[in-house]
């Protein structure tokens, strides 16, 4: 949620390798060497698995190439490497019939908050295509009635590769990815979903949230890998109810959350403020 | 955020009067011997000024009119009573050029989630025309441009008293209402704009807050009357910040709690769950 | 948390049966004949059980046993109807080893802002005796070590059979009580505990919210039913967290957000707002 | 709220400086040549005033005196270098008649929570002698009565001169400290106070929030400066409130929240996470 506004870098430089003592000085080294004048930096040791991450955003300097190989070759050895110019990633994002997330990001994608071009709407119904068109984004109907799963798929795939995103966001899409997509778009798949305190698992989790009695309903936002909602978190938030809230209520108050949630999320994403590590995510906002 | 989704109601019956014993007991007893069943009931004594408020949703019965009629001869003098049926209200939108807040209603106008028909936006500017059709919505720009305060709201109310609204949301409207035409509207204005912690006056409060370092931007949904942003608070939120937040960072976290307020306080509103008394709000959520 | 500072009711009126018609009249007109004065009142209907809930502060009025009686009579076969005088409970404090909750409650207790008397703080260590000193109130180890459960449970019972709380309170007690003691105390046990999205089963839970980076962590007090951690939940609450806060970060954050929750939901609880209906709470706060 | 438990720096460097590129460079060098290894490293540039703040944990490394010779050499003329050894603060609780946020700290106190030894509990009252004495902490009551303003303040800076804590924290103390004390302690006094949307000036600000009925309230932690509840904030959280919440219930989810709040700041003024640039904090947290 943060500095985009007065965003001045020029280059996004992110780096995770295993710790050793020095790394610091000798990346602002070959920076410094290059006339890249630092304009956020941040850095995390993760003690536990005694893993270095460090995010820079420079400007000016010269030689972006040159800086890269440098690093390489005094860096340990498997570290990642990354040298980024800020700009807006093409994204598909993938729905199914609920608007509110689509809608959201619509919206943003339209006043210029998302830092991102949509360059089409997928989905397994052809409802929110009224939703795409109106903020002329291209909408595309992949249905997958009348077919078997991997025919769906495979349709959804073709797609896909003719659309070439960086990114796919799930935004309420209703299937499951199959491992081998997920594996394709990996750490590139982000996903929205309620959250409740207990979890809920099977069927109509409003309905039991609400026979529960719960006085909390969250999001969360997450990466999606092969174990379903299980990839590592981006962005949490909750929203309070009470035992006055129907079914229908709760699910009203967990959409209000997952739009928001949803959206936090993508702009960590977009601005390249995300590591992963393990399962879990180290992010510098 | 309530109870919408199982609403079986037929009718609302709303009382604001003062206080005294038995109250509950008449408006109970007119209503059963009517046969009217009661599916919600709040009641609400200020003992500050002895005011009592009762908000009753109830199904079937008959005679409505000889409901009323007897609550009136039965109730204590100065007795508000009314007798409401659950419909969608009659809106106009103003806003200036911030498309957050006029997005996300028209959003959720357009998935049926807003109990209220927006019958049409009115500007002091032309940008948000864009934003409206893409809707449907019809878009009346009224330019204050090269005439005067008076013959600006001359104009607003021209519009006004044909498009006939029963309420009037401020979505980000730049410009003061006239006493006038807030007298007109009492209590069906509403308004919503950012809080700080502490208070900013004057021009550009996010760079104050920006330079002050605050920690939570909230905004505040309220009934708007004749004194500047004092009307009766409908709803409140906030969102956490930090130092690394620039001027622009603030009024982007400030656009999401702004819009996800003003949305909160509208259901409440048009769900007649507002009582005002003094200059402070009863709300049966 | 609310209205107790004001509170001048003389009797609490608890009434929970099936929903029909005109209960709400038939109750207010008893009180009215007795001239009672309603100070607050609120009813729920769980439509999905047809059940009916109310809850009624009132001041003055005579014959208070004619009241229950007639009541009794009048409402449907199975209603339960408590007339209950606002009075400071008679509680047990149940602990381990952390101090965080039971120091909490002491503090409130001794500043007043606790409705209730704390008789004694039992433990199954002898760690916190300590603490409860130093507010002068009676500390009981009663040792696991060297016994077997049955045991250790009967040295429990002959304590509490001699103290007679009116409620158990779980002040962070680490070990499982019987079906028998908790069908003796039911739904007057009241347990907090830590609570994640999604939730984690198995030992250790801080260390694996932390290695799954999640963005929040939160705690329910609920009551204690045989089902463990699965009684009616009486209130939540949350507090962010980063990939920055290691095991006992995580651990320091959710010891906060307990005490506060325990000490709202007691609050709850000692104010005879809550019923309970199948597993979950209806809260007239 | 975070990290201290893994806490294994030996020495923290904190560096305030006008921003110039190379800064990082040269100061990982300086701890590079002598073998410290940095464990937890955080950087602001703050634009507008173009000023550099870092803060360093490291462990290990020989020769901080020459650390800190190098780098008052090789940094800008005019920079703030600070290297300090993780340690327990001495501090003195200055407190008036409640209880709530001084029961808190001596809890936290007591249970090793607070990095701070509390030399003593200084008053205006009596009153709360007996809580910092079950506690076994020195109350000290310098009363107000009889004497003027600057008799009273120079008994207290008699207290305080002999007692030479490091950091004053003002825990609800509610007189007002003269301009030679605060610059005597500049940056090292710590207030709490309760803050609303919108701000409330002059006398009985609950009476003047629930007549408003606000529905948030809020606390804020800030240093205190010469100008009255403006100096930089430390710290600011909130609690939902509604109309059912009288002007006594306000005042106690006030409470509430100024003791977390409260708590929270201090935990970050202790592990020295907080520089002050202009009126504002930046914290690295």
């Amino acid at each position: 949620m943060k500095r985009t506004a007065d965003r001045t870098a020029s280059h996004i430089l992110r780096i995770a390798c295993p710790d050793r003592t020095g790394i610091i000085h000798e990346v602002t080294g070959a920076l410094a060497r290059r006339g890249c004048n630092i304009v956020q930096n941040d850095e995390f040791v993760d003690r536990e698995r005694d893993a270095f991450f460090m995010r820079t955003e420079f400007t000016g300097g010269r030689d972006a190439q040159g800086l890269a190989r440098e690093l390489r070759r005094r860096l340990p050895v498997g570290a990642s490497i990354e040298l980024v110019r800020p700009r807006r990633k093409r994204i598909v994002i993938l729905a199914s019939r609920e608007p509110h997330c689509l809608g959201d990001l619509l919206l943003r994608h339209a006043s210029g908050e998302l830092e991102a071009d949509v360059v089409a709407v997928l989905s397994n119904h052809r409802e929110l295509g009224v939703l795409a068109r109106r903020f002329g984004v291209r909408f595309i109907a992949v249905p997958s009635e009348g077919i078997d799963r991997a025919a769906h798929e495979r349709a959804l795939e073709a797609q896909l590769s003719r659309l070439r995103p960086e990114f796919l966001v799930l935004a309420k899409y209703m299937r499951i990815l199959s491992p081998e997509l997920v594996s394709r778009y990996a750490g590139r798949i982000i996903n929205i979903h309620h959250s409740f305190l207990p979890a809920f698992v099977g069927a109509q989790p409003y309905r039991q949230a609400a026979e529960r009695g719960v006085k909390i309903i969250g999001a969360t936002a997450h990466f999606v890998t092969e174990e379903l909602d299980q990839g590592p978190i981006i962005s949490q938030g909750v929203v309070p109810v009470d035992h006055s809230h129907g079914v229908r209520d709760m699910a009203q108050a967990g959409r209000d959350v997952e739009k928001i949630v949803l959206a936090r999320a993508l702009k960590l994403v977009f601005e390249d403020r995300i590591f992963v590590s393990g399962n879990r995510t180290v992010i510098f906002d």
